[in-house]
């Protein structure tokens, strides 16, 4: 259930009301005030602005008790999250003020000319002498945006500023939001291409599968700076990283484990991908249509790469079938799929990272009584399993090292980083996985992806802080 | 003559060395010190930052001069211009900050979603919703930059990074540098409308003549936001403003006059059309055959375009031979085409716009005893021709009343309120145009363009100052 937080300005006439009455209304319709201020006051009336917090259903049920009151008059409904969109959530500025001709000569005509052609002699000068070494964008095409699908990029927008927010604050990255009008594989490649020189990394966000795939690939072998698509390896690596702690915790290897994972998208595949890296032997990767078998044959690139590998078990059967005692489910899929039935068919000490949003695979509280450890998309439970826990650190690692790519190696380091802000002695079934907000994370990330980045021949600079 | 500003970091030997020493020195060489800071000092030697202004050739000589010294140590040499380009020259910021859980989920998700629906609904919410209301692309493809040429995109990010500080300090226009890697037409047209969403207008810039008529044409037909050329329309327009108060000074009426334009490529036919649109009734284009002749043939469709026009003359001839007897001279080609005998052969009270760069087509020297008003592109001059005065406020103006595009009335308004700035008690040979840091020019510039736009229909939202 979505909550949104509304302001409420209301005319509230003293001889026919009194304060007490408005509260009782908005309590009955479900609404939680959280805060009250008294705009104008007068002997007869009073102004008076009231944050609610309500879900969607009950913010017309506010509106309703209130106008049933006698001397409540409603001057206006606003709505706390499109106020904190109004005029957008990004803006751009210059680093430096130009307060004369003396410094306008030096940033434009005529001296820029110089540094223009320091850059033509040299374009790794670009590196120093630009935005590039700190600036990323975050391109969708607007076709899978959070779960409402295929939006559009004018709809898009709204989710790729708040990334840029994020990327500036938790990791000091320029992020830039481009919402793409075209859905064609090859106009998309071409066009991230074209607008590259000014990027110093590319993040790849909410694009629909399976074009997610070649896209990424195709633009990681033709441009010399990262490509990543956040959907599916900020999702792998995050869910990697809760996963470690998990094991930790139940006293399991991850290479006697049996996994099973449900939606082979963008996300799913990833999440695979990264789990054989990470040393899985027992993976059952699952779509609508079941298991994904080792043997078979795929129309779709991606699973028929699953089904070649010898890790991928070869027993057919539909999700609830191959669940049977997994220790491990990962559901990037649908709300509603598991029953707590299922719950209790898994081996003992089970994990299951049900991710679905608004709605998880298992209705957390059903689940509670037969899973070990749970964690969900979701941020009103314990372990979320959010991205935001990966994009910042990864990029900062990278553009620090100029990295050419971000490869597995850098990822894995990533997911271990991410696992290690739990010490042993906080981790516990309710904290697997840090929050968002811990400063440590960025650092750890940044670092990990850093050293892994030099080790593997992927860095083109090595930072002061590793010399 | 192009100037820059070094930092000469010294160690002076008290002992053997006093400080007027190195000053006699640095002027010697042809520096101009401007300041001393005094870093470290013992009693033995101190350290000093001495800031000082040199050309080019100067700049080695300096620290010839200064290596001669008995105990001075040169430690450093900085170029100012480079440090201000150091790490680039804007960035992204966050409008608010997320500090908490709850804000994560407003501008995050899952609040965020309800945003999104709400464009996906009705897209011109993206206006109030995102940045595209105050949101500009600075596209160019490297190929004509400054003077420097085809220096490729990434050399040219200094100039685009310049022009987004520009829009910021002067318009607070959030303007973002997009540097294409192709050259080809389509390509271009193709990308700048993919990537178009999130942009409430598109700047092009330094894209090379002949193809910047197409692209600009072809983009302005397929977006429905403002697609400007500023090497075309913004050197129109501050063009034109120069000349209206000139010919306010010298008495001539613009239907009058006999106009040379030198120099046929992206400004100097946008600045024939907006001449002709100003009222211009003898034109005369010259590119380096010589005069483009009314009623002749021409394989380039603007040339032709120009030889279709009733107010360009039909007499053929080279540039200094159509000049005699011209009342003003618009030059944007290359330096030092044009001598004194020239100036003596056009009108009475001739008006000489020599805008190439960095040498203007006539030494305004030589110029000066045989021109009644000189104006260049130069900032070292009175009376600079700049596209500063220009961009940001056509903009403003543009984005405020969500212009569907810059048509030739709004462009001639900006034209007239940039003229406007300059009273009739301040207008005088050296001071036909104001000063780039003058604060009406925007507010001008914007109110024109505004009351443009809605008298000729293109302006989609009244501003609420025109209320």
């Amino acid at each position: 259930m979505a909550y949104n937080s509304i302001i409420l300005r209301l005319e509230l006439n003293h001889e026919l009301n009194h304060f007490g009455e408005v509260a009782t209304a908005i309590s009955k319709a479900g609404g939680d005030m959280t805060s009250i201020d008294v705009i104008r006051t007068t002997q007869e009336s009073s102004i008076r602005d009231i944050t609610v917090q309500v879900s969607d259903q009950e913010e017309s049920r506010v509106s309703e008790f209130l106008k049933e009151l006698d001397g409540v008059k409603i001057i206006n409904i606003s709505d706390r999250t499109f106020l904190a969109h109004l005029g957008g959530k990004i803006s751009i500025h210059p680093n430096m003020p130009i307060k004369n001709r003396d410094d306008l000569s030096r940033v434009y005509t005529p001296g820029v000319a110089r540094v223009c052609n320091a850059i033509h002699e040299d374009p790794r000068k670009a590196y120093s002498l630009t935005i590039k070494r700190n600036t990323v964008a975050v391109v969708t095409d607007g076709t899978a945006v959070l779960g409402l699908g295929d939006i559009g990029p004018h709809a898009a927008s709204p989710v790729m500023e708040g990334k840029a927010m994020l990327f500036k604050q938790l990791a000091d990255v320029d992020a830039f939001p481009i919402c793409l009008d075209t859905k064609d594989t090859e106009e998309i490649i071409r066009t991230i291409v074209h607008i590259s020189p000014i990027f110093g990394g590319i993040n790849l966000e909410d694009i629909s599968s399976p074009r997610c795939f070649e896209i990424e690939a195709r633009l990681s072998e033709q441009l010399a700076i990262p490509v990543f698509h956040d959907d599916q390896h900020g999702t792998a690596i995050v869910v990697l990283a809760g996963l470690l702690n998990a094991l930790k915790l139940v006293g399991k290897r991850i290479n006697q484990i049996r996994v099973v994972v449900n939606g082979i998208g963008a996300a799913g595949v990833a999440i695979c991908k990264m789990l054989l890296s990470a040393g899985v032997t027992h993976l059952i990767p699952v779509d609508q249509e079941g298991a994904i078998v080792r043997g078979e044959h795929y129309s779709q690139p991606m699973w028929q790469w699953l089904a070649e590998q010898p890790q991928v078990e070869n027993q057919p059967g539909r999700l609830k079938e191959v669940i049977r005692g997994a220790d491990v489910f990962i559901g990037v899929s649908r709300g509603g799929l598991l029953q707590a039935e299922d719950m209790k068919e898994m081996a003992a000490d089970n994990i299951v990272f049900a991710m679905a949003n608004p709605e998880p695979e298992i209705d957390p509280k059903e689940a509670g009584p037969y899973v070990r450890i749970l964690a969900t998309g979701r941020s009103d439970y314990p372990n979320q399993i959010n991205n935001v826990l990966v994009f910042p650190g990864i990029f900062r690692g990278a553009l620090d090292c100029r990295a050419q790519q971000i490869n597995e190696p850098m990822k894995l380091a990533a997911a271990r980083a991410i696992a290690s802000v739990v010490s042993d002695k906080e981790l516990n079934e309710l904290y697997i996985i840090p929050s968002i907000f811990n400063e440590q994370i960025v650092t750890k990330v940044r670092h990990a992806v850093i050293e892994a980045a030099i080790l593997t021949g992927m860095a083109r600079r090595i930072p002061p802080d590793f010399r």
